[in-house]
């Protein structure tokens, strides 16, 4: 079939042919190209229950889905011609099925549609991005428990509003984002199990007059069941806008992680070496070591929310059911989880390879008054003081400690005591940040046999 | 405890006193007042812990939760003075608290921070909201429900691209809410479970040091469980961003909705009337009766949308832990969860208020050639034929129509076999918009039967 | 140059090479390719500025001009071989011209980085595109102007909220829009006015210690003056999201138009006919002619907002001066460019092609008791009854009009005299929707004159 | 006039009330009373033209603008009772204005409409909070200016990827400020003058059959001249989405230099010291001293940005003219403005406060090999080596430095030559901090000099 015999698909009723403007508008095989594998095992499995519900003979079913194999291997083969003409990757392979295997060809559209046959691609596809999202979650929350777990000892600055706040571990910095991961996983999760409902058989709205075995497809296609509305199925994207959604968290997450790598690898922290693998040289500067990996990932989010942002002014306002509007949903699908599991990689990367400069942490932790909460904790605990109190004596003692130019364990007891007599020996226990970090014992906190103790929990989740 | 004095909170670090453009953005009690039940339950549950675990005396235990009851019924009784100068909510009740009962006040405090304070108020606020979502939807579908029960059998034309493409039923159009609004439902369900952990006691960032029985707070505030990391608890507002991300999709479904009550609402249309209940009239045009509720539903998404990307935008790149960006978390969310609650009640009652133009609805539904596919599938059924060529002689039979002016059934029979010689009388059983939609049988379908079945098993499950 | 020759470009420092997922990440050549053109033209001034200064010699300065014109060709005749070991269009071309000339190539980078390198680059694309839209705009503009003229005076109903409000003239209509697209134009003009100023010269950042003549490549290159901080010419991506925003606000409009063609041309208004050129058929429904390029153009905002989104959001918190972040602005800017000229093109076809149905505009002009305003307005102009007053009497003769099933100008003189008795037979002159129309002289009314004075002034404006 | 007397404004179609729903939903006056001010400017206006039109007696002119006045008065003096039963700011002024003036208040509606109103009242307040930013602009701009001309030899580092790249000078950093921020003045003077024509006379959406003058009403408001097309003056918001873009990439500048202080505030970089008036301390660490107004700053993008996305989404696909979705306009516009300014005059007071570490800055500058490129430029310049050569050889010595624990100056000659023979002496007077500055003597470059002249330049054209 030539692409002027294809322009009469459509019957006689359009007597000018498309111009270069509406084919470039119009015509969606430019990208569809990237569902033929779905499009063809769909149409793999409307054939077989075709024939097992009687509406073509086996033998047709069967030429069909050998022929599909064929075209399939065409297309992965790099031997394929896709046709502009032919406007999308559906009947790009129907007009090669036709090719190859005849009359039969026109037999596998029974009872379907473009409309429910693009959502059923599209389904398939966005699906396993979902699965391609958790195994590359599974891989990065992988690297970060071997971080957290070698350097659940190493102490480091807790910061609040990028000030020394109080001491912490390493290990529990790494689980902190641990956590984010994981519920990014739970919302893939939830996002796949709600998306995985067939909408092949919806036909172009109305369902059809044909007796089509929809749970038949849905199992073949690893479905969970048919949708149940034929309008729904048809004009739903929730599926990628939930997609998206998860994409923009995850997105979010890893942000402010390579922010943190950005900081932590400038001359000023030092407090981490990212492997030259993820970074690079400059052109006109020899010395420089830039963390462009931890950048663009920090970039990353821009395109993963802009594809949300995009995709949802699209949706915004369409009546039922289908309108071309949703063309415009794939392209940035397929852009945002592209870039999401290029960012999940090279973040996974970066962590498995970056060494922490457990020196300067520790240094960096004790420095700026870092046990002043400590102090004032002891002192609700040991003199049974007020918090409120506790807090204004601490005030008074880091505002000494500032005035002398020293550290709060520089303070002598009877620079303590002319604050708050109580004050003895026992509290220089509770000022270093070992001490600090080891006393934090509560469920979730920094302590280091907490952190071991999250990470061994993390470990039996994954390996469950 | 006067707003002078409260500025000798911080200790006397601060000699000049915040100016008021300081104050004007820091302070957060003009909008976090509204989280003042949630800031009073929380302190009554840590302090109930706090002596349960003997760090503060029971005596003082009861003071204060008698105490936070006190100053909880004067902000519900309008009574209450917030204070600018006392920033935000929990230092207002603190204050007050300490007015009222003195110095055990002072004991509240101990173990835990605001950073995890005002996390555990916003998510007991947005658990709130996301319950208010779920009967809000729960409302709505029921309306639909109705509707759909109602009209299972009224035909009216399904559209593709806005032009009728094949005849459905009311009760179908409105089934196909029902599935949007039920995954809605499922997105804010696992949303609420997602975000049900507690952060109480995460302190600052590091965990704490005194014995907390993080468990008996979380139960006590109804959390599944406490959160795994205090670093991750005090920087998460991914409970926020979840909760925004399913009030957009629900968002965009109302206003699909919404789109189409304008439409069919037109002189042109004339689908549905809307009550006078949610429309009004216009200054200048006497006669205009306008959508204004529906209207506003199709605009809402705007807000609710704008303040997902407010949140994704300021959470970008913030390193860990807390940062005070984060204090513009609230008002975008207190804004959204109101219009969606306020959009979803318009739409509940719209919904239960409107009336189908049924006649209007069938002629509709009639014309356009809208029975073309059910003549092509019964070319295909009954003679046979491949699909793609009885696709081809419906476009021809339509052209013949067309140019006689007249519709598919109003062709005769030499007209048909003029163009395909089998066709036989008993083509006419399929060409009415009745006997179009009882034929569409297959699951998900449009057919009156296939309807009332959804309707039952939808009213089976809410009524679970 | 071999690839792996060119990874010894960075010096000895990175003793491991890239591996795959960070060529993946990092590379931008796959997209930055379409800044050849621009990025010989500066390297082509910069070499003729290096040698008026003296920095290089005449003869360097010429073989590099030259060999840069070779390059050139052999990218756009598309022998080139792009390699991704080389990362990007700078060291492509670099690289490429070394083998073509020798070492006089490695001349031509002095006093310049990729930073002010690329800035350029993308600023000369972006002014293109700034160009291509006012191009654009023009042509719609005319398209709308030959309709208005057309269609001055035929009338058509005029909306708000989607009901019949008052009678205007098509005309008008169309003038509506383009004064919607010549504020883009003005936008347009603004942005390009303020990017116009070179960043060549800025080098990393600091600028440089070799006599650059800034305002000389500035000249060269067409703009306007040099940038005046170098800090802020290679950190600044203002002339992006101004670009971005000015599309974004163009692409809304075209939303709106679009969204008007998609109802116009539903089978329930009939108010245009829209070309077979700008729709399509159905795969299913051969019956079907879809007004596919609209609902692609109303869908094309979704994209273009979301790139404005996308560059916003990675532009966020990035501190001074570049950051890889960055290397984000040009895809974004790029689809959103491709498509808002496609748009426009589409819309100015579509424009051009359609027909309107003046029979159906007029029929539904008058429905709906449209000339009630006029009814209203007369009672104030020649009763002198105060409006509010007038609105009322207005507000009875529509509820008696509408219990007796007829319009306006169906009541007798009787009727409208039982409700205010100072009414003439005078006042049917003004319940015609041609009267009406021809009666809104005021300046911007849609009477016919005042629409043909506003064609003949914009025609005016653009043949300037 | 009670409310429920209010109710009946619309006559009697309206049989049932509007139940709280609807009024929550559908009335403005919560938010739109901020108009009170533009929309009695507004009315007077109007009421003069219609009294030197002839249309209105200057009798009823003149008391319509007296009791207009007093109206305005009771609101700005808090005395006024506004009512959610009359909707919206239009309808409590004119019922009140009843109230006050009696009969002639009914006239003022004459020839105009609640559409051309509420878009009068709009841009006026949009349009002053044009000049609003524009005012606040000029001062930040002053502040930083100030800064610069203090700072203009002080050496810090340029960073690139926040990598010591090469040495600035404060006054550079400063400047590069100034431009950013004069492109936002530039922005909002461009919008203001496209937003300054005046809607009002645009009745509905047709014009009127009143003999308007609708340029003397624009004068009176000080519009440059009426909209030229009703259709469009009535259904137009690109007057606030424009201003809410430049209000959004403003914001995004304040978020880079906000990300700035917050990361040059740190203990690691200690380069500045932000005062007391614009930080905060902790209620649990005594010892913070946090960059609040900083990090308020570096948020409020979001929900500017958010405000832009809101309104965009709302417009997509609006058809003409008026639509209700528009009444979602204001309170985004409120919000972005209100808290623009705010960072805006928040931003001003911590540059005119926060005092640069210039010893750390010095310190911080030289480190990291950052004058490698004023060796590879001498190389170039003196040598006369092709600069990829230069940068082959600095690269070697950077690596030698590096292998020797020292920096580039600490080479000895011998360590140089044995890289490259030729180097003399002369190549250590270019390695030096202040050499290195003083030498980018470029137009645009970091050097003094050139500082002080752009700084000279800037002021003067301040004071023009």
């Amino acid at each position: 079939m030539t692409d002027s015999q294809a322009n009469q698909m459509w019957g006689g009723r359009f007597a000018e042919g498309p111009d270069a403007i509406m084919e470039a508008i119009n015509a969606s095989i430019g990208f569809d190209q990237r569902l033929a594998r779905q499009d063809i095992e769909g149409s793999r499995a409307h054939a077989a229950m075709l024939a097992a519900q009687g509406i073509i003979t086996d033998k047709d079913a069967e030429a069909i889905r050998e022929g599909l194999l064929t075209v399939l291997s065409e297309i992965e083969g790099g031997s394929f011609q896709f046709s502009t003409a032919l406007e999308d990757i559906h009947m790009n392979v129907e007009a090669r099925l036709k090719e190859v295997i005849g009359e039969p060809a026109g037999r596998l559209h029974t009872g379907r549609s473009r409309n429910d046959q693009v959502a059923t691609d599209f389904r398939l596809w966005v699906r396993d991005q979902a699965d391609a999202a958790i195994g590359g979650l599974e891989a990065l929350i992988r690297a970060l428990l071997t971080q957290a777990e070698e350097g659940a000892d190493w102490v480091m600055p807790g910061f609040t509003h990028l000030q020394t706040a109080q001491p912490v571990t390493w290990g529990h910095h790494m689980m902190a984002y641990v956590e984010m991961f994981s519920r990014d996983l739970g919302r893939f999760t939830d996002a796949r199990k709600r998306m995985n409902e067939s909408p092949l058989g919806a036909a172009a709205l109305a369902g059809t007059s044909f007796p089509l075995d929809r749970q038949m497809t849905a199992e073949a296609l690893g479905f969970d069941r048919p949708c149940a509305n034929s309008l729904d199925a048809v004009s739903d994207r929730d599926f990628a806008l939930e997609f998206l959604g998860a994409a923009s968290i995850c997105a979010m997450h890893l942000s402010r992680f390579a922010e943190e790598l950005v900081i932590w690898s400038s001359a000023q922290f030092r407090f981490v070496a990212l492997s030259d693998r993820f970074s690079t040289g400059s052109s006109i500067m020899p010395q420089k070591k830039n963390p462009d990996a931890a950048e663009l990932i920090r970039a990353k989010i821009g395109r993963i929310f802009g594809a949300n942002v995009a995709l949802m002014t699209v949706m915004k306002g369409l009546p039922l059911a289908y309108s071309k509007d949703m063309q415009e949903d794939k392209e940035q699908v397929f852009d945002a989880a592209d870039n999401l599991m290029l960012a999940l990689a090279a973040m996974t990367g970066m962590v498995s390879d970056m060494k922490a400069n457990v020196p300067a942490l520790e240094a960096a932790a004790g420095a700026g008054f870092s046990t002043a909460t400590d102090l004032a904790d002891w002192l609700v605990r040991v003199l049974g003081m007020p918090f409120r109190d506790a807090h204004h004596v601490t005030g008074s003692l880091v505002a000494k400690a500032e005035g002398q130019g020293c550290d709060l364990p520089d303070l002598t007891l009877a620079d303590m005591q002319a604050v708050e007599p109580r004050i003895t020996e026992e509290v220089f226990g509770v000022l270093g940040v070992h001490n600090s970090v080891a006393s934090r014992m509560s469920y979730g906190g920094t302590a280091p046999e907490r952190v071991r103790e999250q990470v061994a929990a993390w470990k039996a989740r994954l390996d469950d």
